[in-house]
C-alpha cells in the first residue's frame, strides 16, 4: 500500500509537478470569508486563484528562499501578513485609508481596484522600477499632450458633415476607455455609490468608478499610483508562465503601429518559440538560458532575470524595460533615443512642440539619453543574444538595424518635406492657425508613413528581419507606395487647381 | 506481474487518459466492411475515426449516461443502432431514400454527404436548435437576397474592359464555391453518375454531385436539410475539444468583414488562452468555468453548456448561437438587434429593400427581435461573464459595447450621407435604374467603412478592447481615413468636374 | 530496489520519449574542446545542441538503420567520422580548404559558414535534390535579374525629393540584407580580418564577413554552394519536428505576396493541426498518415517521406519541393507552369523580357514543365490527398483551383489592359525609355493586383478556400476594388488633363 502511495505520488508529480499538497496552505480569516460567498458567485476568479502561486506559498516562505530564486523583493513585509497564503484579503483590503474606492463590505474594509501600491508591499523593488517604465505614465504621456491629443481625435472622434464638410467630434468617454485607453491606462475616479440587490447578501453598497474597468499599463489608479500589475500579471492566477510567453506582449503590441507579435511570430526565434515552446520550463526563476528555453520571448529580452549554465546572471530582472534598449523606435515622427523621464510631457522639440524630434529629424537630446547610456543599453541587450549568437553575428545584426533607423528617418523626411508643399501650397489645412495636421485624407497617408511603416520596418529589422514585414506586410514596399501617391496627389492637384495661400 | 500490469494501466490513464480499451468496442458487420477497404485506401479517415469517441462508445452507452453528462439528447434511437459504435455505415447507410446521393456499393446503399438530418438521430436536440441558426440559413440568406447578389457579384465577378471601362462578369460556379460559399455552403445537386476505375474493386460508379466538396454551415443537403454539422465537428474525429477551441470559428471568422478570431487572439481572454490552454481540459460535458478552463473560448460564451464549479448550469448548450446574442454586430449596413427569423430573405426594410437597416440608419423593427428579448439574451450572456467578473466590471464594459454600437451606426451614417451626395451629384452610378451601388471605386471605399472596419471596432469593443483592431488595425484609425478620403474625393471633383445629372 | 529503477525507466520513457541515455554518448576530443570554451561563452547553442539528435548518434548508428527510417542517405561517410556524434567540430572544420572562411581557431580550422556543401557528407541525396530546388537560386533569381532588380529597387530604394519630384536612390547592403535577401539569401564574401578581444583566450584573429549574418534559403555560401539547410532546419537543435511544423514555412510565406501561412492556419487543415498537434508524434521516420498526424502541415504536402498505415510509401521525401507542384501559383506577372530549371534568369519571355510569362499572359512555355510533367506532379500531391479524400472530393478541389489559375490571370490581364492604357497616354512613364514601370503610385496599384492579391486568392484556393483569403482578406474583394480605382484614376485623368504622348 505504501509502495503504491509512493507510485502514485511519483508518477503525479512527474505529470503535475506544479502541484503541492493542499495541506501545507494557510489561508487568513478574512480570506476564508471571501471565499465562503464568492467562490459560489464568481467561482471563476476563486479557482483561477487556487491555480496561482499566491494560494500555495505564504510570504514568509517566500523571503526564506536565498539568491537569485528570490521573488519577493520587500525585506519589510508586515509580520501578520507573512504568514498566509496570499488570498482576497490579503490585496483588496491592503492600506484601505489610500485607496478612494474603500467601501465597508460585510465587515472588512475593501476596495476593489489592487494597485502596484498594493503590490509593492511584497514586491519593492519590481513596483519601484517599473515607476521609472515610460508605460506607467502612459496615460498622462497621451492625455497631457496637446499634439498627441490632436491625432487621438482626429481617430477616435466622432465626423460628422456639416455644410458639405467633415468635422471631428470629441470622443466620448465610453470610446477612449476601450480604444487608446485600453492599453494605455483610464483615470480612475469615484463618481458616487450604488446599491445593488445581491444574490446571497441582499442589497450592498458599492462604490461607482469611473474608468472601471480597465488593466492599463499606466492606470492612475485611486491611490494615486500608476499601473496595473495585472496587465501583464493576469488576474487571478498572476502566473509568471504567461508574463514571459509573448501572448501577454501581444495584448497591445500587434500593430500596425507597433507590430511585435506579429515580426515576433514571423521571426526565426518566433518559428522556435511556437515549435518548442511546450517543452520549455517557463516558471523557474532565474530563467536558464539553453536550459530552460532555447529561444527569446519578449520577456527574455527585456525583462526576466536570465542567468547562463553555470548560474552566473546575464541580465538582472527588470520592469523599467527599456534599459536594455537605447532607440525608441516608435516613430513620434522620427526614431529617437529613448527618453530620459517616463514623464515625455516634459519634452520640448526646437520648435517647443511636445515630441521627442522636430518635423526635420533633429532630436530634443536635452530630453533623450545621451551616447553613453546608449552604449550601455545596448550591451546589457546584447549580452542576452551573445549567449546563443557570436560577436560577428551580433554586430552584424546591429549594424543593420541601426542603418534601419537611419534609413527609415531618412525616408520619413521626405514624405514630411512633400507633407510640408501640400501645406505651403494651401492644399491641405495643417499649417493654419488652429488647424490640426491629421484630420485631411492626405495628412492621414502622411501618418500611415511614420506611424505604421516606418514603425513596422524597424521591427523588422530588430528582430532579424522577421518575415514580410520588413518589404510586403506594411514594409517598404507600402512605404514607398505611400510616398508616391503623395507625390501624385500634388502633381494632380497642381495640374488642375488654382493655386491658394495657406 | 498482475502488479506490472495495473501500474502500466494506471500510468497510461494518466498520460494518455483518452484511452479507451479496444476490448469493449462492437463494430456492426457493414463497418466492418468498409473499414476492409478503406483502412487501406483511405487510412488517414479511418484513423482519424479511430482516435474518436464515436468509434468507443455505443449510443446505447451514452444514452445510459444520467445528468448534465448526456451528449446523446435523442430518445428514440432504433434498437439496431444501440448496440455498435457509430461507424462508417452508422452514418452513410442512414435513411437512404432521402438522400438524392444514394448509390449501390458493394452490396450497400450508400450516400456519401452526411447531413444534420442523419446527425439529428442520436442529437435530436442539437440538430433542431441548429435550425433556428442564421448559420443554416446561410446559403439561402446570401443567395436569395438581390442586393447581396450584386454585392457577390462585383466581388466575384469577372473584371473585364469594354470601351475603356469596366465590366463586371458573372463568376463561376468554381469561384463561387471557394468563395463566399465555402463558409455560406453551397447547393449540392446530383447531376449524373460517373464510373471510375478502383484499385481495389475494379470499375464502380459513383454519384456526381455539384457543388462538392463543401462543409459550409448553411449547405444545402442532398436530403433537403441545411447545415453541415462537419464545419465545427470536423470529420472523422468529431472532437469536441476542437469544436471548443477558437480555430474551428476561425475557419470562417478570420476576417477582415468579420475579424473575431484576430480580435480574440489580441484579447486578454486570449491571452489566457493562447498561455494556459495546454493545461486545461476541452472534453468534459458539462464544462466547468475555472476548473476546466480559465477564460472562455468562443464555445464558452456563445455554444457550451457551462456549469459553475458547484454543478449549477450557467449558460445551457446552444445550438442557435444567437440566443445570446442581443446584437447583430455585422453591419447590413448598421449594426442592428438580431433577426427574428433565421431565413433573413423575409426581412424588409421601410423602402422595401431586403436589408435589416434603411440607409439612415433605421431598423426594419418587425423583423429584429425586440427590447425583451433582447435584455433576456443579454442576460444569458452576462451569466458567463458573471462568473469571473463583478457585476461592476460587467456592466461598465456592456455600457462601452453598446455605445461603440451607437457610434459606429453614426459614423456610417456620415459616410452614407457622403455617397448619397456622390451618387446625386452623378459622380457615380449607385442610384440609376439597373445600376449597382457597389462597382465603382469610390462605392468600394464606402463599403470598406460598414463591411470593414466598423465590424472590426465593434467586435474589439465586444470582447473587450482586444488589442489594437479598435484602433489603427482596421478601426477607428481607418474608419476616419476612410470618411475623409471620401470627402477629398468628392471635393476635387466638386472643384474640377462639370456638375451632372445623376 | 531493481522493480523501482524499472519503473522510473519506464515512467520517464513515456512521460520524455526523445531521452536516450547519456552513457552511450561519443564525442570527439575536438568537439570536446570546442564544447569547454563554448559552453561557458555561448551556452544556449550548447544546450540547444544538446537536446539534438545529432548529439546523441553517431553517423555509424544512423546508417545502420534498414529501411525507410534511415535518415543518412550518404552511403561513403568516412570512417572517421562514423564513430562519433556530430557535434561542433564535425561541422565547422569539414572540407576547410573549400570554405573561404576558414581560420586558425585554437589549433583547428575552423570556418564559421556550415554550407550544404558539408551538410551533404551525411545526407548527400538531400543536398542533391536541394540544387534543383529553385529556392537554393533564390539569390541570383532575383539578384541576376533585370526587371525584378527594377522592382527591387523601387521597394527598397531610398526615396528623396529633387525638384519637386520624387527620385529613388539604390539601396544599402545592410537593408537588402534583411530585407528581400533576408529569404532569399545573401551573397558571403570574406572581406578581410580583424581581431577581437575574446573572454576566455585574449586576442584572435577571425575572418570578415560580407552579407553575414544569412540563413537564407538561396544563400551564396564561402564554398560556393548554395543555400542553408538551417533556413528550415534551424541551428543548433536541427530538429526534423520544428521543420515539420507550419512556423517553419512562416518565416518567410506569411505574406502579403506569399500568404501561405496566413491561408492555411484559417483552413480546415490548419484547425486540425492547432488543434490536435499536440497529440501528433513530429519525430518518426517514415511519416505514418493518420496516426502520426491526422492533417497535413506544409512538409507533409511538400517534402516529406509519409506512408500510410500499411507502410506503403504515399510520397518519396524530397527537397525539391517543387516536384509535387505542377503550378507556380505566385504571379509574374501571371501564375504559369513550374519553370524547368531552378535558375530562372535563364527564362525569356516572348519578348525577350526575363519573365515566365508576357505582359498578355502568354506562358514563355520553352522554359515551362510541360502537360506531362504536370500530370506527374499533379499526380504526386493527390497521392497524399487521397489518403483522406476520395477522388471526387480531389477532383473537385482540383477543378477549382485551376478554374482559380485562370480566372486571376484573366483578372491579372484586365488590370494590365489598363495600365497599358495609362502608359500609352503617357499617364505614367514606364514605357519610356529607362523608366521603371514601378516607380509612380498607380504602377504599384497595379503590381498589388498580382503581386498580392492574385496570389492570395490562389493560395487560399489551393488550400481548400481557407477562411476569408479568397474574398476580403487581400482577395477578390481588394482585387476588384484595385481594378475599379485604376479606371477611375484613368477617367479623372482623362476629364480633366490634356492629352500627352509617352
Amino acid at each position: 500500500m505504501k509502495r503504491t502511495l509512493f507510485w502514485f505520488a511519483a508518477v503525479s508529480l512527474l505529470v503535475f509537478p506544479q502541484c503541492v499538497p493542499a495541506a501545507e496552505v494557510k489561508v487568513s480569516d478574512a480570506t476564508q470569508a471571501c471565499i465562503e460567498c464568492h467562490s459560489v458567485i464568481h467561482p471563476g476568479i476563486v479557482q483561477d486563484w487556487q491555480k496561482s502561486r499566491h494560494s500555495r506559498v505564504t510570504p514568509g516562505q517566500a523571503m526564506a528562499v536565498k539568491g537569485l530564486g528570490l521573488k519577493v523583493s520587500s525585506t519589510d513585509v508586515a509580520e501578520e501578513l507573512q504568514g498566509s497564503v496570499v488570498g482576497c484579503a490579503e490585496c483588496h483590503t491592503l492600506r484601505p485609508k489610500e485607496h478612494a474606492d474603500t467601501f465597508e463590505h460585510n465587515g472588512y474594509d475593501i476596495h476593489i481596484v489592487v494597485s502596484p501600491g498594493d503590490c509593492r508591499t511584497c514586491h519593492a523593488q519590481e513596483a519601484q522600477q517599473y515607476t521609472r517604465n515610460i508605460m506607467s505614465h502612459a496615460y498622462k504621456n497621451l492625455a497631457g499632450n496637446k499634439l498627441y491629443q490632436d491625432l487621438e481625435h482626429t481617430i477616435l472622434g466622432g465626423i460628422q458633415r456639416r455644410d458639405g464638410k467633415v468635422a471631428i467630434q470629441p470622443a466620448s468617454a465610453a470610446t477612449k476607455a476601450e480604444a487608446c485607453y485600453y492599453c494605455h491606462g483610464t483615470r480612475l475616479k469615484v463618481s458616487g455609490t450604488e446599491t445593488r440587490n445581491t444574490s446571497l447578501a441582499g442589497e450592498l453598497k458599492f462604490p461607482k468608478i469611473d474608468g472601471w474597468p480597465n488593466q492599463g499599463v499606466g492606470r492612475v489608479n485611486l491611490d494615486g499610483t500608476l499601473g496595473s500589475c495585472a496587465a501583464c500579471h493576469t488576474r487571478h492566477q498572476f502566473s509568471i508562465e504567461m508574463a514571459r510567453k509573448p501572448y501577454t506582449c501581444k495584448e497591445c503590441h500587434v500593430g500596425p503601429d507597433v507590430p511585435v507579435n506579429k515580426v515576433y511570430e514571423a521571426s526565426k526565434h518566433g518559428n522556435i518559440f511556437s515549435s518548442h515552446n511546450k517543452d520549455w520550463e517557463f516558471k523557474t526563476v532565474p530563467w536558464v538560458i539553453g536550459k530552460d528555453f532555447t529561444a527569446p520571448t519578449c520577456a527574455a529580452c527585456h525583462v526576466s532575470l536570465v542567468v547562463n549554465t553555470e548560474g552566473e546572471v546575464v541580465a538582472e530582472r527588470t520592469h523599467q524595460m527599456n534599459d536594455r534598449l537605447p532607440w525608441r523606435m516608435f516613430g513620434l515622427v522620427y526614431a529617437h533615443p529613448h527618453p530620459i523621464e517616463p514623464d515625455t510631457t516634459l519634452i520640448r522639440n526646437k520648435n517647443g512642440q511636445p515630441l521627442p524630434t522636430d518635423l526635420e529629424g533633429g532630436f530634443a537630446s536635452t530630453y533623450l539619453i545621451g551616447k553613453a547610456e546608449m552604449d550601455k543599453r545596448r550591451q546589457a541587450l546584447q549580452a542576452v543574444c551573445l549567449n546563443c549568437h557570436g560577436r560577428a553575428w551580433v554586430n552584424g545584426q546591429w549594424a543593420r538595424f541601426e542603418n534601419t533607423i537611419r534609413e527609415t528617418n531618412a525616408k520619413t523626411l521626405t514624405a514630411t518635406q512633400i507633407m510640408t508643399d501640400i501645406w505651403a501650397a494651401g492644399l491641405a489645412s495643417g499649417l493654419r492657425q488652429n488647424a490640426s495636421p491629421f484630420d485631411e485624407a492626405i495628412e492621414r497617408r502622411w501618418a500611415d508613413i511614420w506611424l505604421i511603416y516606418a514603425n513596422t520596418i524597424r521591427f523588422s529589422s530588430a528582430m532579424g528581419g522577421g518575415g514580410d514585414y520588413g518589404v510586403f506586410a506594411d514594409g517598404r514596399y507600402e512605404l514607398n507606395k505611400a510616398v508616391m501617391e503623395m507625390q501624385d496627389w500634388l502633381a494632380l492637384r497642381r495640374r488642375v487647381l488654382p493655386e491658394k495661400k495657406p
